[in-house]
């Protein structure tokens, strides 16, 4: 209908997200081609990756395109509008199967080479290197965090809530938090007059600096350090324990070991060696020889006695149960298989396991499977203080209700590696006691922390560009969405101080008339924004790195059951935007059942959201107006199929999510051809909305015909495109349809 | 040593202040002598103001001033300077004992008149009904209230810690109250745009308007209307005392039945009706024809079943036995006597045992004398919420701490009858359903609310020219102690919004520069006051009348252990200032002791610190510097006596009142003779300083040689004032060393 004039890079990637691509690529197409936009597709799957870190080893035919570096210089482009599908963060063992299967199909990937030793093997490992773990969001996310929970989400969540647990105003739960020793009692921060190298030195017994890092840092770029105190925790873990066994609650420890991936664990291991104690005094010399680490938690114990005589293993196990005798009962990650809190440091992951504590009345599961009032210990203060001010207040005003709560977005401090995500390789446990400090150029103490053997200290950066375009953002969204926008920044931290200071400044580069902009402390923002959200007011919250992290889970959890239904935009820096579909992996389980029973029960609709907002910016970026109306559409159409429960089910032989994406051509061609805004598109997807509503019950038919039976893919890396296309497009009435309106 | 020119009256009241007079006034006349400033004694005591009632019944010589009047008028004095001690607020029994008293005495006052019938008996009543109950201080209190924790009493304080029980994180305790059907949710507010008289009707079944009160209102004056549903008042009840059933925590009710002498005693009664439903279901029909009143609490049933025959006693004390067992176990007043929270609705008074419950852990005392968790109920949640923010706040931050706390002192919106002080006679429990309405002079609805029988109606004014007031001594406290002030305005308050707006405007009249003056909701305004004391900073409440109350037993109670050793002033809004020295009553016991054993254990800090801000403001008014130094100079001898310890004991043969007074002159004298700003001063007090030194040890063993047998005073109410001087001023060479300086 329009020449073709924008694009919307759309990801392939991995597992059902791929799958699904499959089923819903050629349905988006036919839906922006009417608005002159191309719709291509950049292969960033693990498959892809490894195929473009050796195109000298493959044929012409068979190298690929490195999407991943084509995506990274487009976010570069003010014109970038990317679609983030999830994709795996690949393990080790990953790698090696998805190399094993390249390798099946022909090409000559090398093996993962695991102690490296000629030139040819280490520069292979430097290649996969860049593969493993999380590859893909460090290149893409070059800008600050947009997210919120969809109209249309929300909408349904308030006419069909999930389920909270009430408060009892007697709840004995609560959060605790180290009030003295911790990150936030030591924190220092400084901003850098110029651009120029720090140096963070310890200094040790001998009196000799020993540099253990040297960071390049930009004019304004803020610097903090800080450390906790291991004597500190281990007697803070001690005297909860002691509270819990005399107040008759279980004790809960609540970290996040995957994040801080560094600091975290070593946290968890104190309160493993806390809580056995007597364990570890008894056996410590022994689980040193077998390479026990309780930072990995319990679950290290146990494998590495599986090597003892039988006798010596009882002994231990004995041991370990007479801990249970004298300290309070253990919050469960698995009553069933009896896996306790402090089995695996990744089992609880606060931002997800404080929400569901709270929507489960603030209880935990107790070993004999009941909910049980906890105490819920998160040692580090900073932002365990606002999990505190929310227990407290749904014991005062009950548990919040999803039918009339407001919504709490937030705006978030990331970009350039912001905060505490890039200090994992500034992140040091101490051997000795001594002075960590640092230094600025000329040689001055910048900051400097007396510590001891066992602290844990740490540095953080955020860059002032990053700053700069996170206010900009905040001031954006109050203005568009006519929400209060609250910066948390507490008078008591360090960091905030020297944030404020640009917040404060860089506010003023903007027109605030009319906005509502705050500046609050942490209990005071969550306080502010529950009071609000409990009477059905909407509120922004503009924070930093971690809350961001943590916010994201805490709020959408209790609107909506889940974080996964969350709008995840990137407004990068250089204008572009990347809009990420939900979070919740890639889902391996769900290829599982596809190649099983063909039923692919992915739920796309965190793309039907991303595409919508990736529309509607592009709408406005590009004065498309055509695409605003898409994306108008598109929103009342996706409601439309939550309200008609058109979402895939488990179940195979039912409708799945090829089905879903049926549904969703409908409401959405039907919805096009009702909007007045724009009549020719009305009458250009009319005969659509038409011949699929006609078709209705033939298609679904032809849909779930095919499930039951295994599907036919080769490959679970790296199928081939036309067997994917084949399976995932199973209804020749649907690709009919559809093609007649493209043609 | 000066010309005199000013005056500080000095009040005579009853019972022990009244006794403390006559020791301690000749020692304050010979310090203020030098200051060119006459203290003169008003005599407003229950007797006095008996006698002053009926001149003409009485002889020349028996005829006193009426000392009320004439204080009366002298607060509309803008050089009015009074020092107020506490006095009786008379029931009927003591008026007849006193009139019994003065009769012996030969006076020929008339007898209360039980039920007048002649015209005689009528007017003689009518005398009387002015004499009791709060006679004096609707008089006297002429403007908005000022008080603080002096100095002096918070170093004390401070050095000697009262005991404050620790705090449990997993507490059960919480303050619970109605979220709908109450006062708060039902308020209506306006603003008279001139002067007029409205008029409060209800409209019953009949349709018929009833005029149930005219009020002449002022320009500018607040006028609020509300009510309380008995229906949602008694489901709340129920409610609560299921939760706390199930919970397993006890049950408290806390209401203020004293001030809110008509809605209060009606909620209570309610609250006995639940708890004891069986009993009331089954024995009403009795009860009703015995005449017992629920809004008298148990008490009342006890009392009124002794006319029964035994069996029907025991069986009806069974029945209330058998409620305890299906209902949650109920705080206790008196667990040794078995006297429940219910048993009499004065004996739980909100604003002292609130306080008293935060400082027991949270915790109240059960059946078996042991302290527990307690749900406190207070229905009304205008106030109550805050209650629940400080239990919230010492769960989550422990305890306060005597030793480090910061003080929270109030400028409390009374003047003029303000708020609910004044509403008992607008206060009115419906006896059928109808509607309650306000209307204008021009007939117009300003007000209006549905009502049903049961439901509890109020009407509140407040005066313009008091809010005015209120916030120039808002001001002026915040300018004069270089502290923040908070005004404590709630959005969801209609009565608030009416005030906002004008306090808004009265700021403007004010020089704001350099104060920190702030408007907050009641929850965040206790929680910005709480996390500053924490921290040891202090803050300016500025609130309306009821908070007023029970903030000024709140935050004393928690600083210094008692609300008896707050300064409260009243800065009138003539201009002049009355000194209010303390609460606590008059002390009938201690007059007791002093007859049987001579001692007298009233302590007489209070008068001590009134006296010393009279002084103050009275240096600053009338420019009388040396007013200025004696001030200062007694404050620091208040604060050695406390050190040194030297307040009364309550053991007979030991220090005692008059005792006290001998230090306190001792140490005033020294504080002058060593002060450097008035040398001439100096000079004419180091005499005395000595003198008072060299004879300490002699005094005292004078004043304490009189103790243990019983004091020849003749009266209770209207002693012979030789004889009481006698009594009170035992030390000769007290007596002859005072004189020396005077002549």
């Amino acid at each position: 209908m329009t020449t073709k004039q924008s694009t919307i890079v759309y990801t392939l990637t991995d597992e059902a997200p791929a799958l699904a691509t499959y089923s819903l690529l050629p349905i988006i197409r036919t839906f922006t081609d009417a608005a002159g936009i191309d719709v291509t597709l950049s292969d960033i799957s693990l498959a892809g990756r490894v195929l473009a870190a050796f195109p000298e080893r493959l044929t012409d035919e068979q190298r690929v395109a490195d999407g991943l570096a084509e995506l990274g210089e487009l976010t570069q482009d003010p014109h970038a509008n990317i679609i983030k599908l999830p994709n795996i963060s690949a393990s080790v063992p990953q790698l090696r199967a998805c190399i094993k299967e390249l390798q099946s199909q022909g090409y000559d990937v090398p093996d993962f080479p695991e102690n490296p030793k000629t030139d040819e093997d280490k520069a292979i490992r430097e290649a996969y290197t860049k593969v493993l773990g999380s590859a893909v969001n460090p290149v893409l996310r070059q800008g600050n965090s947009d997210r919120r929970a969809p109209a249309a989400v929300k909408a349904f969540a308030r006419k069909y809530p999930h389920s909270m647990g009430a408060w009892n105003k007697a709840s004995r739960s609560h959060a605790d938090y180290m009030n003295g020793g911790d990150f936030f009692s030591s924190e220092q921060s400084v901003t850098m007059d110029k651009a120029q190298t720090v140096r963070i030195e310890f200094i040790g017994q001998d009196g000799k600096p020993q540099l253990k890092k040297e960071l390049a840092l930009q004019q304004g770029e803020v610097l903090d350090s800080m450390f906790m105190s291991a004597k500190a925790l281990e007697s803070f873990f001690e005297q909860t324990l002691q509270e819990c066994k005399e107040a008759g609650v279980m004790w809960s420890l609540h970290v996040k070991a995957t994040m801080m991936k560094v600091s975290h664990p070593i946290v968890f291991g104190h309160a493993v060696k806390v809580f056995y104690k007597e364990v570890f005094d008894k056996y410590g010399k022994l689980f040193d020889e077998l390479g026990v680490n309780p930072n990995n938690g319990m679950s290290s114990v146990y494998d590495k006695i599986k090597s003892l005589p039988q006798s010596t293993q009882e002994e231990i196990e004995e041991a370990i149960h007479d801990c249970y005798e004298h300290r309070p009962e253990l919050a469960m990650v698995d009553s069933v298989k009896g896996i306790t809190n402090l089995h695996v440091p990744s089992d609880v992951i606060v931002d997800a396991s404080m929400p569901a504590m709270i929507r489960n009345s603030g209880q935990m599961w107790g070993r004999d499977g009941k909910l049980k009032d906890t105490k819920a210990v998160m040692p580090e203060s900073t932002y365990a203080r606002i999990y505190q001010e929310v227990i407290n207040f749904c014991k005062t005003n009950g548990a919040f209700d999803p039918r009339t709560m407001g919504s709490v977005s937030n705006v978030g401090l990331m970009a350039m590696k912001a905060e505490e995500y890039g200090s994992h390789d500034k992140t040091f446990e101490l051997t000795e006691n001594g002075t960590m400090r640092v230094l600025n150029e000329a040689g001055e103490v910048l900051m400097q922390h007396d510590v001891e053997k066992g602290d844990i200290w740490r540095a953080c950066q955020t860059k002032d560009a990053a700053i700069r375009d996170w206010v900009k953002l905040a001031v954006n969204r109050a203005r568009n969405s006519d929400t209060p926008a609250v910066f948390w920044l507490d008078d008591e931290r360090a960091h905030d101080n020297e944030l404020r200071k640009k917040v404060e400044h860089y506010l003023q580069e903007h027109d605030l008339n009319g906005l509502s902009i705050h500046l609050m402390s942490y209990n005071e923002a969550i306080r502010f924004s529950m009071e609000r959200m409990k009477r059905g007011k909407d509120t922004i919250s503009v924070t930093g790195n971690v809350l961001r992290d943590y916010l994201t889970d805490l709020f959408p959890i209790m609107e909506l059951g889940t974080s996964a239904k969350m709008l995840s935009i990137v407004p990068m820096l250089a204008g572009g935007g990347m809009y990420e579909t939900g979070a919740g992996g890639s889902a391996p389980k769900h290829v599982q059942q596809l190649m099983e029973e063909n039923h692919l029960r992915w739920d796309s609709l965190g793309e039907f959201l991303a595409l919508a907002v990736s529309l509607e910016e592009l709408g406005i970026k590009e004065g498309n107006d055509r695409a605003k109306v898409l994306a108008a559409c598109l929103d009342k159409a996706t409601e439309q199929l939550l309200d008609n429960g058109k979402s895939p089910s488990r179940r195979a032989g039912e409708l799945d999510n090829r089905g879903s994406h049926f549904y969703l051509a409908m409401y959405w061609a039907q919805e096009l051809a009702a909007q007045g805004d724009d009549a020719e598109l009305a009458a250009h997807f009319a005969p659509l909305a038409k011949s699929l509503a006609d078709n209705e019950d033939k298609i679904v038919s032809e849909l779930n015909a095919v499930q039951g039976n295994s599907a036919g893919v080769q490959g679970y890396y790296h199928a081939d495109p036309a067997a994917l296309e084949k399976v995932m497009r199973p209804s020749a009435t649907l690709n009919q349809t559809l093609a007649q309106l493209n043609g």
